[in-house]
C-alpha cells in the first residue's frame, strides 16, 4: 500500500444507494468507518453519498482512487438491477467485463439450501466479479465483498446492511490500516443518571478549550459520555489520557459505569455473575424492554431468570399478587404497586434481585398529580435475612420512547448500585415525596 | 434559478467538519435535506462530507456548482480558526476577499448582551462576508447563514447544529425548490417475511430501469420496502404512482402490511382493536422485546394483557406449566415447548391470542440439529370452541440481535395473518420438518 509523504494513509468512503441519497435511510456505515480511521491514525479524506447511478459511481471511484490509498464503498451489491457497484467497478478496472465466480455461486446456492429454500436466479448476479477483482465470502448475507486495485489504490466494496458490512470491514479494511499500536486510543467514560450540565460542572476546568488531552462531552437521554483524546503519540501523551480518564471517573462517581463503551446492561450482567446473583423483572410501562436489554447481553442466561410483563391490572393481580384494592386506592402507577410487583417477582422467580417498573409513558394517561413521565421503579433484594424493597419515584422528560428508555437505564443503574452496596437515594434525580405536583 | 432541461432542479450537499469526517458525530443534516428534496421533486445529485480543509471545501464548491442548480453546505461557520466555509466561499466567488458586515456584528453583540455576556472578539469572524455574498440572521445561534451565486448555481451555507440549520433551511433553501404541491408523494410499501430477491422477482418488470414511476427496493432484516416515486407532476403521474402501489401490494400480498410507513406492531395493535381481541406473550429468546414492540404503540394497553419472560427453564415450568420432562426430552428450544408456552400464556392471561418464542439467538448454544438461529414461534388462538395452537420453525440468519429482531417481526406477521384468517404455513420461510440439517 502506498502512503502519503507523512506516512498517514488516506481513505475515502463512497456510500451507494437511492435510499441514502433520498434520505429514506440514514448512513451509519460512513460513521463507523470514520471512527475506525480515527482510532488508527488514518486520515479520512472525504465521503460521498451517491444515488444508484452507474456513471456517478464510476466517476467517483476514479476521482477518489486518484487521491486516496484506500477507497471503501458500501451498498449496491444486492441481486437487483439497481445494485450497480460491481458494474461500476468493472468499468473502472476491466472495461466493463465481468465473469462468473463458480465457487461464489455454489456458496450462495448452499446458503439458500441450508434454509430449505431455492436460490432465485437473480442472485446469480452476486456471483459475478469484475475481471481482475476478488470476491470475499460474506458470512451474514448473500452479497460477497469485492476487492481490487485501481492503480496504487486499493478499493474494497462492502455490502450495505451494517450487520454484513461490519465483519467484512474488520476482515478486509482494518488490516490495510496502520496498527493502532502507539496511537493513544480515545477513552470514553459513560455515566447514567446525571444530566449534561451537572456532569459538565463536575468536570470544571478539564473542559477548557485548547487543553491537551481534549475532553468532549455528548449526551443522549439518560447517558452522558466524556471522550478524552489527544493527537500526540508519545508515552507521555498516553499517560495524560489515562490520568484524565481517572479524573473524569472520580468526578462522575458513582454515575460512571464504563470506560470501555460497554452497555449498562452488560455491566450489570457481569456484576450479577461476579456476585453469584440472579435477576427477575416485573415490567409494566417498559413492557418487556428491560428484560430485552438484559437478554441482549450474550451469556445473560446464567443470571436472568426472566419475569412478567404485567401490563393489564388483572395480570398484575393474577400473576404478581398485587391486590386489586391496592390498585384501586393508589393507582397502578404508585409506589405501593411497584413494591409488591418487585417483591412477588423475586419470590416467584426465586431470584436474588428483582426490579419492577410502573409508569405513564404517554402520550395519554397523565394527570395533575401523576403527569406523563411519572415512573416508579421498585427493587427487591432477597439476599439478606428479610427481603428489602426500595422504590424510586421519577418524572422523566421526553416522548413515550424516551420515558421508557430512561426508565430502563435508571433501573439498571439501581441494580448496579445495589450490587456495589451504594445507597442511590437522591442520586438519580428522584422526585422527593411532597415536591411532586 | 436555472433548471436542467427536464425542469427538475439538481441539488448537492456538502457537510463540513472534522467531527463528521472523523465519525465523532453522525451527519443527520444531509438526511434532512435529502428528504426535503425528495418530497419536492428535486434531485439530490450527490452529498459529500469534508474535513475542515479550505482547499477541499473550495474544490468541492466549484465542482458541485458546475453540475447543480443549488449547493447547500452545512457547518464550518463558527467563530474558530477551523471554521473555513466562509473563507472557501470567498475564494470561489471573490478571490478570497471578505468584508465586515456591521449590521451582523451589532446583531451578534446584542445576542451576547441579552444573555448578560460580552461577545468574545473571535466572534467578529462570523460577521465577515465574502464580497458579493449576503448574510442572513440566525435566530438560534451566532453564525449567520451565507448565500451567493456561483455562475448559474445558488449556494447556501448553513450552520451545522441541526437546531440552527433546520429553520434556515426552511427560510433559505425550501423557497428555491419547486412547490411540493402537485408532486406525487412517494409511496412506500413494506412487507415482512419475504426475502429481497423473492420480493423482487414478484415485482418482475415493475423494477425495470428507465420506467416511470421508479420503483426502488430496500431490505433491512425481516422487512422489504418498495418505494414508488416519479418526477412527473401531472394528474396522470399521480394516478400511475397509485396504480403501481396497488400492483406492488397485490404482488406482495399477504406479506405487505403497510403503505403508510407504519410499524408492523402498530398494524397488529390496530387489528387487535378492530377484532376486539387481546394478546399475551410468552417470551424466551426474545426476552421481552416482543412485548416491548407492542407497548411501543400508543394505545396498546387496550389490547395487550402482558405476559411472561420465561428465560430460565424453571420459570417456564413454574409460570407456564411446561413439564420439566418435556424440556428434558425435546429441549427448551422445541416445537412442543413453544406450543405449551403459547397455550398456557393465553389461558393464564385470559387473552384471545398469545404468541410464544423459544430459540437460540447465539453466539453460543447451537448444535448440529439446532444451529444458532433456530427459533420456534407458537401461536394460540382461544377464540373458537377449542384453543388452536400452531408452531412455526425457523432458522434465522444474522447475529444475536438480528435473530431476535427477525423473530419479533415474524411473530407479529403470524398474529396479523391469524386475525386476517390467512393460513401462513409455508409463507414465512419456515423450515419444513425433515429438511433442516
Amino acid at each position: 500500500m502506498s502512503t502519503r509523504p507523512d506516512g498517514i494513509p488516506v481513505l475515502s468512503v463512497i456510500s451507494i444507494g437511492d435510499e441514502l441519497a433520498s434520505g429514506a435511510l440514514l448512513d451509519t456505515n460512513m460513521n463507523r468507518i470514520a471512527r475506525q480511521c480515527m482510532s488508527r491514525g488514518c486520515r479520512l479524506e472525504t465521503s460521498r453519498v451517491l444515488r444508484d447511478d452507474v456513471d456517478a459511481i464510476t466517476d467517483s471511484m476514479k476521482q477518489l482512487a486518484a487521491i486516496s490509498d484506500i477507497v471503501v464503498t458500501t451498498g449496491g451489491l444486492g441481486p437487483t438491477d439497481d445494485d450497480l457497484t460491481r458494474d461500476a467497478l468493472a468499468r473502472v478496472i476491466a472495461d466493463g467485463r465481468t465473469e462468473l465466480n463458480d465457487e461464489a455461486l455454489q456458496w450462495i446456492r448452499q446458503r439458500y439450501r441450508k434454509q430449505g429454500r431455492v436460490m432465485p436466479e437473480s442472485n446469480t448476479r452476486q456471483a459475478m466479479q469484475p475481471v481482475g477483482a476478488t470476491l470475499h465470502f460474506n458470512a451474514n448475507g448473500t452479497a460477497p465483498a469485492i476487492t481490487a486495485s485501481i492503480g496504487d489504490c486499493r478499493i474494497i466494496c462492502l455490502p450495505g446492511p451494517p450487520s454484513e458490512m461490519v465483519p467484512l470491514l474488520e476482515e478486509l479494511v482494518i488490516p490495510l490500516m496502520p496498527s493502532s499500536e502507539g496511537v493513544p486510543q480515545p477513552i470514553g467514560i459513560t455515566a447514567c443518571g446525571i444530566g449534561e450540565s451537572a456532569a459538565s460542572e463536575l468536570l470544571g476546568s478539564l473542559l477548557q478549550r485548547g487543553r491537551d488531552p481534549i475532553i468532549g462531552i455528548r449526551a443522549s437521554e439518560s447517558l452522558v459520555t466524556a471522550t478524552i483524546s489527544t493527537m500526540g503519540r508519545t508515552p507521555e501523551d498516553h499517560r495524560r489520557v489515562q490520568e484524565d480518564a481517572e479524573r473524569v471517573e472520580q468526578a462522575w462517581s458513582p454515575w460512571a459505569f464504563t470506560r470501555e463503551d460497554q452497555s449498562l446492561a452488560s455491566v450489570v450482567v457481569r456484576m450479577l455473575r461476579e456476585h453469584g446473583a440472579t435477576l427477575a423483572v416485573a415490567e409494566s410501562c417498559t413492557g418487556g424492554l428491560l428484560g430485552g436489554s438484559i437478554v441482549d447481553v450474550p451469556g445473560s442466561s446464567n443470571v436472568f431468570t426472566g419475569g412478567w410483563i404485567t401490563y393489564a391490572n388483572q395480570v398484575k393481580h393474577d400473576c404478581l399478587d398485587v391486590p386489586m384494592e391496592l390498585i384501586q386506592s393508589n393507582g397502578a402507577v404508585s409506589r405501593q404497586v411497584a413494591a409488591v410487583m418487585a417483591l412477588s417477582a423475586a419470590r416467584r422467580a426465586g431470584a436474588s434481585l428483582s426490579i419492577s417498573t410502573t409508569g405513564i409513558a404517554g402520550p395519554g394517561g397523565g394527570s395533575d398529580s401523576k403527569p406523563v413521565g411519572t415512573v416508579y421503579i421498585g427493587l427487591c433484594d432477597t439476599r439478606g435475612p428479610m427481603p428489602e424493597t426500595t422504590v424510586g419515584h421519577h418524572v422523566f422528560n421526553g416522548d413515550r420512547q424516551a420515558v421508557r428508555r430512561r426508565t430502563i437505564m435508571t433501573a439498571l443503574q439501581m441494580i448496579r448500585w445495589r450490587l456495589m452496596g451504594i445507597d442511590g437515594t437522591d442520586l438519580l434525580g428522584q422526585v422527593r415525596e411532597g415536591t411532586a405536583t
